[in-house]
C-alpha cells in the first residue's frame, strides 16, 4: 500500500542511512550509500573530507552538471511483509561556505555522534524535496511489484 | 578500501536485494528497491505483474528513455567496521518475450523460492554490467568519506 506523505517523511526522517542518486551530465546514474539529516522540507549531506576541488568526487560534479537526485530509504527483510521504503526527489546545491554549513553539520552530529568527534570537512549537500513517496507490504505485492508506486 | 571487481561481484551476487537507478528523459533520477539475480556479466530483475503496457512503470518508461542505469548493495551496520557496499553500472533493456523471460525467471526462483511458487508475469529487464565496484570500510573512513569510491 502507498504510505501517505506525512508518513513517508516521518519514516525516512527517522533511518540511519539512505542512498543518493545524481546523474552526470552524459544521463548516467550515480549511486552511493549516505548518512543524512532532515530539516523540514531538506535532506543534509556531509562529506566528511574536504575534496581538493568540490569537482573531485563524482557525486558533487553530477550534482553541478544536474541538480536533480533522488534519494531512498529502505527497510528489507526477508519475511516481505516487513517491507517498506520511501523515496524523496529534490533538488540539489553544494554548500561550501562555513557559514551555510554550520547549521546542517550540528544536525547530522546530533544524529550521529560520530560526527560531534570528528566533523566533516568537506562541503554538505542540501537537497529540496519536492515529493516524499512510499510503498508499505500490505496487498500481497512483493518488492518489485508492478503496483508499486513506479 | 576499494573492493577488487571479483570480490565486489561476488558480494553483489550474494546479496538478497539491492537499489535500482534510473533516469527519464528529462535527466530526473528514480529509485526503486529490487530483488534480482546475477548471470555471469548480467543483472536480471522480474516485474511481477503485466502492466498493461510496458511503459506503464516509472522504470520502465526511463530505460526505454535512457538504457543507462545503475544498482547498489549495501551492508550497513551502525558499527561502520563493518560496513561495505558494491556498484554495478550497466546498460538495461526489457525482455518481454516469453522464450527471453523463461531463463531469467528460472535463476530468480531458484534464489527467491517465493517466485517458484508465484512466476512474475510481467518483462524482465536485463542489465548488462560494464563496472562493479565496491568499498568496504578498513581506513579509518566513515561511508560518506570523501576518499570513498566515487
Amino acid at each position: 500500500m502507498n504510505l501517505t506523505e506525512i508518513d513517508a517523511r516521518a519514516r525516512f526522517t527517522a533511518s540511519r542511512h539512505a542512498y543518493l542518486a545524481t546523474v552526470d551530465g552524459a544521463g548516467q546514474p550515480h549511486l552511493v550509500p549516505v548518512t543524512f539529516a532532515v530539516d523540514g522540507g531538506t535532506v543534509l549531506i556531509a562529506i566528511d573530507h574536504k575534496p581538493k576541488r568540490s569537482t573531485d568526487l563524482k557525486r558533487l560534479r553530477n550534482i553541478e552538471a544536474n541538480e536533480r537526485v533522488s534519494l531512498l530509504v529502505d527497510e528489507y527483510d526477508d519475511d516481505w511483509s516487513k517491507l517498506w521504503w520511501v523515496r524523496a526527489d529534490g533538488t540539489a546545491r553544494v554548500l561550501t561556505e562555513p557559514a551555510d554549513r554550520s547549521g546542517p553539520l550540528r544536525l547530522l552530529a546530533a544524529k550521529y555522534p560520530i560526527y560531534a568527534d570528528r566533523v566533516p570537512s568537506g562541503p554538505v549537500i542540501s537537497i529540496d524535496i519536492r515529493a516524499w513517496t512510499g510503498w508499505a507490504y500490505g496487498s500481497g505485492n512483493s518488492p518489485g511489484a508492478g503496483s508499486t508506486i513506479a
